[in-house]
């Protein structure tokens, strides 16, 4: 299976985004469209944060019937901290992609980000609508993918096909990111369609399990958003028949890969983001273990500003992964930049250091941190922090 | 009871700082002391990294007996992550500070701050003991206090005197910080000393109770150190007579105002700190759920490059508060920057925002935020995040 950073047509789906005004730029997409010929089944994740936008609480109540027809997202506002009229805009938001669908407004699910605690224009919104409806098409998966993006460069597509119950089935998502990402459910928007017929329940876990391995494992800031929203939708169009626990594994492993490709992309793009870095934990007590210290270290702004100057600080990296709580004898430790070993027997390799710096100029890099005291892993991908990350977020004012 | 932030004598101590080639410049003051004239009575804490320097282990085990001579405090490597030489650098350390003293090297305690997993030289700080010890000095606090710091710009020194037990006492304490600033012990290093006659166990609540609310109520990167140390010594040459309970608890409080004066310049010297920033959470359920939420703001990238960015943002301070799994409802809180309203009733007041954006444009300002859940409370002190606290980070290397 090939996972490819592209858009492709999913049968049963159509697409849209166009520019209604709701950014700053008015010439800059803002508004996108999924529809679904059909209602489709849908699974969805939701940010765990206390303080949730209104287009959130909307979608969690309505994925609860586990079919839709369409998910109506926008940039420019996140429609959140903004109290019963918040909640009210994206009622009436979803009810105006209704009336242009002919269905019940209950089948249309609303995503919203950008900033918060602005209401956007619904007459604006109305009007995208419109212009979006007319506009829709199964090749048009990019004009979505650029009409979420906030802070974002580029936009984050990623597809990829594998043959389950006697037929083709094509997965292929949309995600945007960029800030506010961190563990546990920050990618802000994604999204992926597939034309696959898959009962709800199979739906639902090939979408947990995939965003514990994407998702839930990168990390720009450590700030976790108040919109995050990853849904998987399923036309069933592909018509094959009912999937085997094997075929339903390589369907949830598919999944699993377009959300890979989708959160790496993320944090390929964070804010300010010069470099890539996988930062792998193994040899913890426990899965949870080897979370923590990689989360630690991942998120640590002292390691991240190394990253950031091509320095292969042994002492930051250790001591981030000291600091989670994790317990681990220091003296058995090895820590790794891509190949080269530079600590062990709790003293730093000298000699290798100027090795991993130079390792480290490339856009891309691994650091990987044995601990030797069990067999369990854990992999986060990370991005350094650089001068051009305090510009973005100290420019980007409410 | 006055704090100022200088130094003054305290009978029964001496000091120095001296330049003994440790930092990459050999002008500046690398090597400081502290002797007590008689054993003194000492408590200390220590960093909780599972990643601690050879010197921190030492001073644990020697701090078990309740006195000591001698701190011997160097900068310019922090003597981690340096193998069984750096343990045996750490004893040498302090066995050539006893035969200069004539006291019992296990009267003496080793503190390091600097470069992790170096090694410094011993024969140069051999020579810096003998030049230290010639210049002991009741006046040579601030000496002291510079022979201590890394990327700090200035040296942070408190003091203040009080009655207790029939005698006036002094207390008088130095710090280190600057980066690796987090919560739960991360100040790097820092003195108190005291010319008070205090029991141990007093000594020891004293010191504990003082750290709760001064150095584990800081943050700068939420790195936490591998060398940290806090020390309190009390020399007894006040002579007062055994203080009373309230003659403890007003002793108590002394120490904690020199502990949270310190505190507070570590912050205001923060890695790139343009702004000190007092976040207070009120309204909790309970203390630490209070704590919870003043760290996860105080520690967040996109809340501090906000501050830097003088942006009243609403978004960021309340999305950091949910992220952090202590519950409330976001549409009772109420947001303040200084005596500006800026949220309440689940909206921004955005009419206000101007006025808390001037506000900010201050060296200090506080952040508070009312949960309307309870009557906890616990205020952090933290400090923006600056395009120069990644110019430090990302050019101080191994």
């Amino acid at each position: 299976m090939e996972v490819r950073a592209e858009p492709r047509a999913v049968a049963g789906f159509r697409f849209a985004g166009v520019a209604a005004g709701l950014k700053r730029e008015p010439a800059r997409k803002d508004l996108g469209l999924i529809v679904a010929d059909t209602p489709a089944a849908a699974a969805g994740i939701f940010t765990t944060n206390q303080v949730k936008a209104a287009p959130v609480t909307l979608a969690r109540q309505r994925l609860r019937a586990g079919r839709l027809r369409a998910v109506a997202a926008n940039s420019g506002s996140a429609n959140c901290f903004t109290g019963k009229a918040g909640m009210k805009l994206a009622q009436y938001s979803c009810a105006a992609v209704a009336a242009e669908l002919g269905c019940e407004e209950e089948a249309v699910v609303p995503c919203s980000t950008g900033v918060i605690g602005h209401l956007y224009d619904l007459e604006k919104y109305r009007a995208g609508v419109r212009e979006a409806c007319a506009a829709l098409s199964p090749q048009a998966m990019a004009d979505f993918a650029m009409a979420i993006m906030t802070t974002d460069t580029i936009p984050k597509l990623a597809s990829t096909t594998i043959r389950i119950g006697g037929a083709p089935v094509a997965i292929a998502g949309a995600a945007k990111g960029a800030g506010m990402i961190a563990p546990n459910m920050a990618t802000m928007l994604a999204f992926i369609v597939t034309d696959a017929a898959i009962p709800a329940a199979a739906l639902r876990r090939a979408l947990r399990d995939a965003a514990a391995r994407s998702f839930n494992a990168i990390t720009v800031d450590g700030d976790m958003s108040t919109n995050d929203t990853l849904l998987l939708l399923a036309s069933g169009a592909a018509a094959n028949r009912s999937p085997d626990a094997r075929e339903l594994a390589a369907f949830g492993d598919a999944v699993g890969a377009v959300a890979h490709s989708l959160a790496r992309q993320l944090v390929y793009d964070g804010e300010g983001a010069s470099k890539f870095v996988t930062v792998e934990v193994r040899g913890a007590r426990s899965p949870s273990d080897a979370a923590r210290v990689a989360r630690q270290i991942a998120n640590s702004p002292l390691v991240k500003t190394a990253f950031f100057g091509n320095d292969p600080n042994v002492g930051r990296i250790t001591a981030a992964a000291g600091a989670c709580g994790v317990r681990f004898d220091p003296e058995r430790l090895e820590l790794w930049v891509d190949k080269v070993r530079i600590a062990a027997r709790g003293m730093i390799l000298t000699e290798a250091l100027s090795q991993a710096a130079q390792a480290m100029r490339q856009r891309e890099f691994s650091v990987r941190l044995d601990l030797k005291q069990g067999s369990a892993r854990f992999s986060m991908m990370t991005c350094d922090l650089s001068y051009d990350y305090v510009r973005i977020n100290a420019e980007y004012t409410t």
